[in-house]
């Protein structure tokens, strides 16, 4: 892609209007626009990012055995008031009339309108486990919208629903989002640790928010450095290894602010090794059993003629604020300098050729170079305008491709500059780069 | 996939309220489930085949230069005003109130908020043209939404919009669309004509429907046969090119009923050419100049210190309706089979064993089977229930993989039973059928 072709507006300056580092650099680099308070519009490069991420999200549910499907925004409110959350969820569900009069609402989560598809849909417990998610955009009328993409009214996220015969076998379902969860944010070069936390509004007993270091986040936590060193590595998808992925993870105290007790703090983990500090959630996990199958009739039919109501789960990946979040943990922001891990950048590779008008050679190296990318499944972004050199590094600082090819006067053969963001940059030759780059687009 | 783990939930018998031959289908076979009028949730079958034709439709778009955005599905009515729309669009736009009393409204198409975009993104003719696209949830809230999703209220759009610095541009980006559109139709398997339509809501005074002619049509066509023989083949992404497309297409006459003139059809086509039927809206363009760029103030510095509103178009696809276009066009109601073109079929290939309660070898084979399969990225779905034969080929007929290999009684040393749908069984080895189902896939 070339710059002067592409729809990537970017700002001389950081917008005042921006509090923290991620909503800064996605309106400055043209990632996003608002549309109106808390709304936006995702131009070109937040767009490629966002389903990048949304790519990695449904490859790791694929891999549990979980199924997707698509629900629609807009629901009726009948489902919830069955399950008894209509009156309940209060202003932030943003509540519709249609023009026959009929009380609708945008979906802001989905366990009624899931539990409804799967009582109509499955009669018998041969037919579990059943693993159910979709990505869709969902809405909540949050009174004061801030910080961008990261506490917006309309965002995008992945929910999934577990059904199960009993307690055991909904564990099992359980475990194995808490594996997948690991695995996703791995993927996202991500640390984000799973903690013990509340389940408000969706209701149950068992919940672990996932959640990433930032100073910027809104989610106070307490854990045990520890924790931090841990990984999913050689889990099984199978009860008993997932169980003791659990275990491993749960010897570290770690909960959430709501769930935090001073004595327990203390008791549990030594001074040194004591962390109190800010995170952002990614990802929320909840056990809730029959809450809603009960209340919405969601039966199977088991051995003996008996019947019993599904247990079930459910679990969230905030994929728009992903975006937000891997900014938060990746931006250098005093030196504006962004590095996307490979797995999600909107490109893998910038080009930056010097071009004069009177001579635009560096400009056919550019492109030989590019056409050899694209070969290899390269994709690279060139800046084929003929602003100054400064402002032209400046500017792919920003736009954050992991990886630089610099071609400026010098000439030294077949080498090139090549430059990792962060790294010291290196002479070497177009094949020796399509290795590095290949190889690090291979490990995710 | 194995039947017995999907997500499938099959009906035995058609389900009554559906009046179309799509309708019945998709509820049968499990593709969709109603959640209130007009809005549906999407299974994994139906899932499925919505998401390949989206990617069909994108790389389409792509392939003309057009950049891949995403808009908001809520919008804020202010827009709407500055165009003097608010007030024309009428009770099919679903109006909603925030918390804060705000007017917003949920998108039923995008003009405003591309333009929007464009005039604060945009500043010079340099720039141009731009070509935006989006896929995105639309909500009209239709008075008597039926037929399923094919005039549903909550759809899936493609919508693209042209912005360039003169009527000769805008007319060469109309053009691309226009042939892309032409592709697009054609990888689903569709013969979609493009026909002089009226421009409606949207305004301007050129514009196509692309139509595939079906019985349960909304649409009536007045046109000339011989346009059925056309195609895009050997045009060019050029301005003389694609005005050829245009010239060959527009030598025969075809509207839909708002541009009909019973003279002119009688004028200009021989008897035995007319033909007056129904058919199905899949895509429809539209020029429109500066009806929205000059309303919203959307202008590019021009050389010599001039300004001048851009000259839009707008170009839609209907995602999920295509869905339901594809059924209508494919399904064959009275023997109850379906064959998905290749392209976008949920499965490559049904599996159907014939299986025993003392007697898994069939099964066995299957899985063998399948596995191959797997390793030649073909895509199987396996039917391992003990039901019987002739309802396991029934419920397979509906599915609508467009192959099957059938695993009775007799065997056959290597030879296997072989049944592309809608045409004679064959016997033989699998290395023939992956061959024969490799060379489809690559086609598309």
């Amino acid at each position: 892609m070339f710059i002067s072709k592409s729809f990537i507006p970017i700002l001389k300056n950081n917008p005042s209007e921006a509090k923290i580092k991620s909503h800064q650099l996605m309106l400055r680099v043209g990632m996003i626009k608002q549309s109106s308070a808390g709304i936006y519009s995702w131009l070109p490069l937040g767009f490629k990012v966002m389903k990048k991420i949304e790519k990695i999200v449904r490859e790791e549910q694929n891999k549990i055995g979980a199924q997707e499907i698509l629900m629609p925004t807009i629901q009726s409110s009948e489902i919830w008031k069955e399950s008894g959350r209509y009156e309940d969820y209060g202003e932030e569900m943003l509540r519709i009339k249609d023009r026959q009069d009929r009380e609708m609402l945008y979906g802001p989560t989905n366990e009624e309108l899931v539990t409804d598809i799967f009582r109509s849909s499955v009669k018998s417990y041969k037919s579990l486990p059943q693993l159910l998610y979709h990505i869709q955009w969902k809405f909540r009328d949050e009174i004061r919208p801030r910080f961008g993409i990261m506490r917006g009214r309309e965002f995008y996220m992945k929910d999934a629903y577990s059904f199960d015969i009993n307690d055991e076998e909904a564990l099992f379902s359980y475990n194995k989002f808490y594996l997948s969860y690991l695995k996703t944010f791995k993927r996202l070069d991500l640390i984000a640790i799973p903690m013990a936390a509340d389940t408000g509004p969706i209701g149950g007993n068992l919940s672990h928010e996932f959640i990433i270091l930032a100073e910027t986040g809104e989610s106070k936590i307490y854990t045990d450095k520890r924790i931090f060193d841990l990984n999913s590595e050689g889990t099984k998808l199978e009860k008993k290894s997932l169980k003791e992925l659990r275990e491993k993870y749960e010897q570290f105290y770690s909960v959430t602010d709501e769930k935090f007790d001073k004595k327990e703090f203390e008791k549990k983990i030594s001074e040194p090794n004591r962390l109190i500090t800010k995170g952002i959630e990614v990802g929320h996990i909840f056990y809730f059993g029959d809450k809603y199958s009960k209340a919405m009739g969601a039966s199977v039919d088991l051995p003996e003629s008996k019947k019993d109501f599904v247990k079930m789960g459910s679990y969230g990946i905030g994929v728009s604020r992903l975006v937000g979040a891997i900014i938060e943990a990746k931006y250098d922001e005093k030196n504006e300098v962004m590095k996307w891990p490979i797995s999600v950048a909107p490109y893998d590779v910038s080009i930056i050729p010097m071009i004069n008008k009177n001579d635009i050679s560096a400009l056919e190296k550019a492109n030989k170079i590019n056409f050899e990318f694209a070969k290899n499944n390269i994709e690279a972004i060139i800046d084929d305008t003929d602003e100054n050199f400064s402002s032209k590094i400046k500017k792919m600082n920003l736009i954050g491709a992991p990886y630089q090819v610099i071609i400026g006067k010098q000439k030294d053969g077949d080498l090139l500059e090549f430059k990792e963001i962060g790294k010291e940059a290196k002479r070497i030759n177009l094949v020796e780069i399509i290795k590095i780059i290949k190889e690090q687009k291979a490990g995710n």
